[in-house]
């Protein structure tokens, strides 16, 4: 096993070497023009130095000091281009950097460059019409999984510990699924969202992706928490560090059910395995999930309509700097009726509250499937922009999709190896409990990768 | 001058004759059914007798004592039908009491009646293709405003001395206006809209027209407040007494610029004449608010998305339901992109702080027309269903829209009288700043009356 952030972080310290040492990291991300978008040497170089100059005075930056990240291309950095995994020119040069790359600087990181996208983070399977599919380690020919696709095949490849990318109907845990890492969706709310470029207002997360639950605890604890500009996280309370919340007070569901029905028998497998070892050190039941069965069109009408107020005006400009696919999901998306977004609005009100009571009365957290199986193929998903987009669609986001639109926190971690790839769950529990969520993931890991 | 509610409901308690005296006012309503829609006799007579039994074991109900009143025909009282100012027909029998109609029985009101509104409450000038246009006792010949046509016409007439009313564009404050009596639209959030029929949740608002603002504070002071049912107003602080808020301290603005383009020669007089009333006891100033002349359209794509939500299948299932206008705006309203909506709300976000930065920095409340003139004739606005109608509504809320898009409280109140009929003023404050608006109100009020 590699080291991990906390080990990097504690060798170039000691080192002095932050500058040396990420050389070879940052000619490894040159060498994967399918994963990464660009590669931001200079920046990198100058943030490098200057941690080393710091740990020359025996001072240490914060908890990432001196490791090398790179990041989804969509968050802010002053002086450079955010792409947006857009054709090129339809990027934007930013002036102030976003509040999460800011945090990681200041906590220590390298950032090395940016990471290919889903075109404006639209987009479950990871096709870019303008840049391919990123190089999936996990199953050879597989997709990637979007929109963070190229967050989920840099961690995957080992070119980094740890990368953000953002979920909004489940695009850090399909890519973290797809390529047999872990992703941390956070609550809606809990890390802000200034110098972050928008798709679904209301249902947009930034998060990590990382090799290990514990690294994307870490990575979660030092972008969350409010920034006093983005107002939709004026309230979110501190993280606390690792707790000992497992117990046999503790109770763990297991979705069951309609919902259930996308699942493959090696999926049905994974999860019975899963609960197995659950049951030693929690009180574990199934719940009935079927309310997130029937979240889709609402959760679509709220996505599509704040996205088309974002995009409506460059579609009407510029129609030709949208991929096929995108461009005419936006042109249904700016026709969606108001009255159908007021009514998925009032409809997930119900459905929180529906699920506070009936599911989260009763179970403290749940475990669900993030695919209904291994990473599929690309072959299979290659539906061009027409009829089965929708439907393919559906089917990537079946499990994640509902839990963005609800804005509970999930984390997705692999529990198992197969021949044709990894098979991943999510822990999904209330809103603001990713303590207790990542207390759990990290025990599981563990259990998992012990083979006990 | 008339019997108070107080010296009403003082009477009624010393004379136990709650049931005997409300007989000629029963009979005063059945007079008047353009204003009224329906007596509900036996459900009044079973209330006074109620009270007068209380009476005589010594025992008041609360501040309205034995006062009959009647209210706006979208109330739900259990048992009777709620008719919505719609055909025959088209109301709903109600197995639950609305929040307000049921803490205004516990003060003791008798609530003899329902009275005439908008269809639907869609509509400022009172106009209503089934029932006519509510008679006005102001201004011969003129409308009677809208949505509260009926509550505005009763209270003016002197049929009751205080009605409900709901303000979702002016539909309070326009109907004072027209009929020369008092109207206080609350804070959105203030008064619990539980069994209230809905037009815009995000606008719509409940509170009283009345013959003084004293009576106009008494009544929203009993219907304000959480009810533990409708979150919108689960933060709603406790309003307080008459305080004696007025002095050289109090900053208190008057609206100027653009926005007072559609003033009357005569409004913009009466104007003047307040700031010099108010001057000897506050600081005025100008402040300008052209932002408000900005609003109109978002104010609008709210509206009618959230009125669409909940109109859209009624109007697919039974559109000869809904009268001509109301109809062809209805069949707009489903249109509207969500995106407008989203953009709309953006808008209200971004207007509600600048308002609080540029406005309410600088001043405690600000005074602005109600109507851009007297209430004007029935004649003028007789445009049927066709081109003018958006223009005409328009200018009809040109001053009380962006109030009610921005949420915050105003009260309207008549100060001065012409051979052409009333000219009215509204006090506008930041949110939960009605007790500062009505002690504001009272004054003026009086130094109006006197003539001082």
């Amino acid at each position: 096993m590699s080291a991990t952030l906390a080990q990097i972080a504690a060798a170039r310290l000691a080192g002095k070497d932050a500058a040396a040492r990420m050389e070879p990291a940052l000619k490894a991300l040159a060498a994967e023009p399918t994963i990464v978008s660009s590669v931001e040497a200079a920046t990198a170089r100058a943030q490098a130095r200057t941690l080393d100059q710091l740990a020359a005075r025996g001072q240490s930056a914060g908890p990432l000091h001196g490791v090398p990240l790179a990041h989804k291309d969509m968050y802010d950095r002053a002086g450079q281009v955010t792409g947006f995994g857009a054709k090129t020119g339809a990027g934007m040069k930013a002036s102030e950097t976003s509040t999460v790359l800011a945090r990681l600087d200041a906590a220590g990181q390298i950032d090395m460059g940016r990471l290919r996208m889903s075109e404006f983070a639209m987009g479950p399977t990871g096709h870019n019409h303008h840049w391919g599919i990123p190089r999936n380690s996990a199953r050879a020919g597989a997709i990637s999984g979007g929109s963070s696709s190229g967050s989920g095949a840099a961690v995957g490849a080992g070119l980094v510990r740890a990368a953000l990318g953002s979920d909004t109907g489940g695009s850090i845990r399909l890519p973290a699924a797809c390529n047999g890492v872990v992703g941390f969706k956070p609550t809606q709310g809990r890390v802000p969202m200034t110098g972050v470029m928008p798709l679904s207002f209301s249902q947009d997360t930034v998060g990590p992706l990382a090799a290990t639950v514990a690294e994307a605890r870490l990575v979660l604890s030092i972008i969350a928490g409010p920034d006093g500009r983005d107002p939709i996280c004026r309230y979110a309370p501190a993280m606390r560090p690792r707790g000992e919340a497992l117990g046999k007070g503790l109770r763990i569901g297991f979705a069951s059910g309609a919902v259930m029905a996308p699942a493959s028998r090696a999926m049905t497998a994974a999860m019975g395995a899963v609960r197995e070892r659950v049951s030693a050190v929690a009180r574990t039941r199934e719940v009935g999930l079927d309310l997130l069965t029937t979240l889709g069109e609402a959760a679509n009408a709220i996505a599509m309509s704040e996205a088309a107020a974002v995009h409506a005006d460059r579609l009407a400009r510029a129609p030709e700097s949208y991929g096929d696919q995108l461009r005419s999901r936006l042109a249904q998306a700016v026709a969606i009726p108001g009255f159908a977004y007021v009514r998925a609005l009032q409809l997930r009100s119900r459905a929180r509250a529906e699920m506070m009571r009936r599911v989260f009365d009763e179970v403290d957290l749940f475990v669900m499937p993030t695919l209904h199986d291994v990473p599929p193929l690309a072959a299979e998903h290659d539906v061009g922009g027409g009829q089965g987009v929708a439907a393919m669609i559906g089917k990537m986001v079946h499990f994640t999709r509902p839990i963005s639109f609800l804005g509970f926190p999930a984390l997705s971690l692999p529990v198992a190896r197969t021949a044709d790839g990894p098979l991943s769950v999510q822990i999904v529990g209330p809103d603001w409990s990713e303590d207790l969520i990542a207390d759990l993931g990290e025990w599981l890991e563990a259990e998992c990768s012990s083979g006990g």
